[in-house]
């Protein structure tokens, strides 16, 4: 086992004197508090007998009908309550999916760079993780198909394609339409499952909304997974999977085991703040936040990067992509910089492979406004200065 | 893996029309919902932004400092900040114990009968389950001890023993002081770890306290496990695990790829109602209420069982264990039970071996005090009618 980098960095993020860009932190200026306080103080009133009490493995039978209702008009889907189950957040899905999909050896193919736990999570149950390139477009559908064709050339039986279609972790960019449909037609062909993993599909800041993979899902080959962690609190750790049902029945029995059940009070919230119509106006709320963070770090890095530098420019989500000059090393900078009391993620640790020494991630959804362009401007200083050593 | 049969159970339980024995549920009129109501306005206009964000793995700092607090209080043993994490509930806490120490093959040893949900976690790493039989004093350490000279004759070696020594759940008994001595001894001569898991403890409601084994463990081999389920709410999903740091760092290595950290509402929510005192006189209070309740049923057991039934009669805790008559089979009565309303936890569920086909388990804690009587009376015409076919 190995310590996620990220955790750790959290730490870091708690010294008030640190400009963090570290974690992918919602900003705490989006948790809607008083609702939550409202909220909670009907739910003691009307139901606390239900709220507290332990509650079934599938999950609160409002919050997933609550849920159905919402992915319906956001995600162009439709599922019955078979189809979905809750989990303690998307972390917990991914270990889940682990516990019934993987056994030592088995192979799973993820982008390069991806979400690292994602891969930490397969990793724990001995899987072996192959991955396949990610441009301004995701995932590279010709590589994915020639992986595929080798791996399966070598015996290499795959479980699964992990993909996070929309402003992808930590890359920011997204799969188009035709790349989605690709991806569907090609696990068609080899008869492959695909893990759709979508935390930050509705931060979109500008730009057409995309379908979701799901959506276009004939045949039942597509696992979704959702999460309230990045549009409403990941303190409440509430999170979602939607697929077929015999799936659907090994996850719950996989669950039963790990906690018998997600924690009660935290679903009836969820469900309340969906079912009532919180939500909606939230998003937005949080959509223009965080859209003037994105603008102020972008505008931040154009006026103060170094030559050579680039970066993404994500239509939604939370992260940004720096790429560093050939040849320079995010890991041994991120001490000086953290010296010089700004943080990041080292892009490295998103590459399966340990690629991507010249890479790193920005996170442009946590720091105060007033601290973002502060902060670039320190990292653009320690650029500076390790680029003229 | 199997599915647990007491959360399939818990489903007939929200039938109104059942009298649920079955269950280790809580009463619904426990829980302190206006105080719930109260901390949770505090904290959201307090420090909401904090309260629903991540937090670190290890747990919430407040909630660890206030549990220190009281385990010395109420379960004399001193431990530091590196010496707690906190989980999901004692579910998972079990979960992590697997994901940490068992390896497929490797044995364990728990008590026959012992909590189901705990041998299928052991099960799920594919762990070996040893079982030493139970008596109205807990685990017997004769027998123990036997089973441990015979299990290292043949080179099988043992990774814990898991006991839960106050209150036991199935049987409702209790290892005494000479007893938890002798746990330790036992423990020490070959180099053992003992999983001490306390859930009812603090539910007593007649006679003195025992001290736990984690207070008479002197050279760390004792993992100590609490949580707030059957204290307060179950719904939060809130336990801890105490014990050496080498190992607490090893379960926070295991937690992250689970589930990052537990929900961070639900600790604030703990730390508060511990540090401010609430707990002591709600914990007066379920005594009371759990007390009159299991007289209740004990009750209604004397007046109305046939000869020749048993019943063990416990000083605290939540479950009273049922012997019916050699030859009687309690998962095919338990069909004629449920049609006649009334239902209850098979006990073979509980022995690793599948044995004890003639014993059940009855919660006490859970049914109002007007339906107890009459589900024992219901329960006492099926074991009758039984007997006389």
């Amino acid at each position: 086992m190995k310590a996620s980098e990220i955790r750790e960095l959290l730490k870091l993020t708690e010294m008030p004197e640190i400009i963090s860009f570290a974690g992918g932190l919602p900003s705490p200026d989006a948790f809607p508090t008083d609702i939550v306080e409202k909220i909670v103080s009907e739910l003691m009133r009307e139901k606390g007998k239900y709220v507290l009490q332990y509650g079934t493995t599938e999950g609160v039978s409002a919050l997933r009908k609550a849920l159905l209702v919402r992915l319906k008009e956001t995600q162009g889907f439709e599922a019955s309550m078979e189809n979905i189950i809750i989990t303690a957040g998307s972390q917990q899905s991914l270990d889940l999916i682990g516990k019934v999909f993987l056994d030592p050896g088995d192979n799973v193919i993820v982008g390069a760079p991806t979400y690292l736990a994602a891969t930490n999570a397969f990793r724990m149950f001995q899987a072996n993780v192959e991955s396949v390139p990610l441009g301004d477009n995701g995932m590279d559908m010709e590589y994915l198909e020639e992986k595929i064709r080798q791996m399966e050339k070598h015996g290499k039986s795959i479980k699964f394609i992990y993909v996070i279609p929309t402003f992808q972790n930590p890359m920011g960019v997204s799969l188009t339409t035709e790349g989605r449909k690709r991806l569907l037609e090609i696990a068609r062909e080899h008869d492959l499952l695909i893990l759709e993993d979508d935390p930050y599909g509705e931060l979109r800041y500008e730009g057409e909304p995309l379908p979701s993979i799901k959506s276009m899902d004939l045949d039942g080959r597509v696992l979704y997974m959702g999460t309230i962690s990045k549009v409403l609190a990941p303190g409440l750790r509430i999170a979602w999977i939607v697929g077929e049902v015999d799936i659907m029945n090994k996850l719950i029995l996989a669950k039963q085991p790990t906690d018998l059940c997600t924690n009660t009070l935290g679903q009836h919230i969820v469900a309340k703040y969906i079912s009532e119509g919180y939500i909606n106006s939230h998003i937005e709320k949080i959509r223009k936040m965080y859209r003037e963070k994105r603008d102020i770090m972008l505008k931040a890095l154009e006026e103060k990067m170094p030559e050579g530098i680039t970066w993404t420019h994500p239509e939604g989500g939370m992260f940004i992509w720096l790429t560093l000059l050939e040849g320079m090393n995010a890991r041994s900078i991120l001490e000086k910089a953290i010296t010089e009391k700004v943080a990041y993620v080292v892009g490295d640790a998103f590459f399966p492979d340990g690629s991507g020494k010249n890479t790193l991630r920005l996170n442009f959804t946590n720091a105060d406004n007033d601290k973002i362009e502060d902060g670039i401007g320190r990292l653009a200083a320690v650029f500076r200065s390790e680029m003229s050593d």
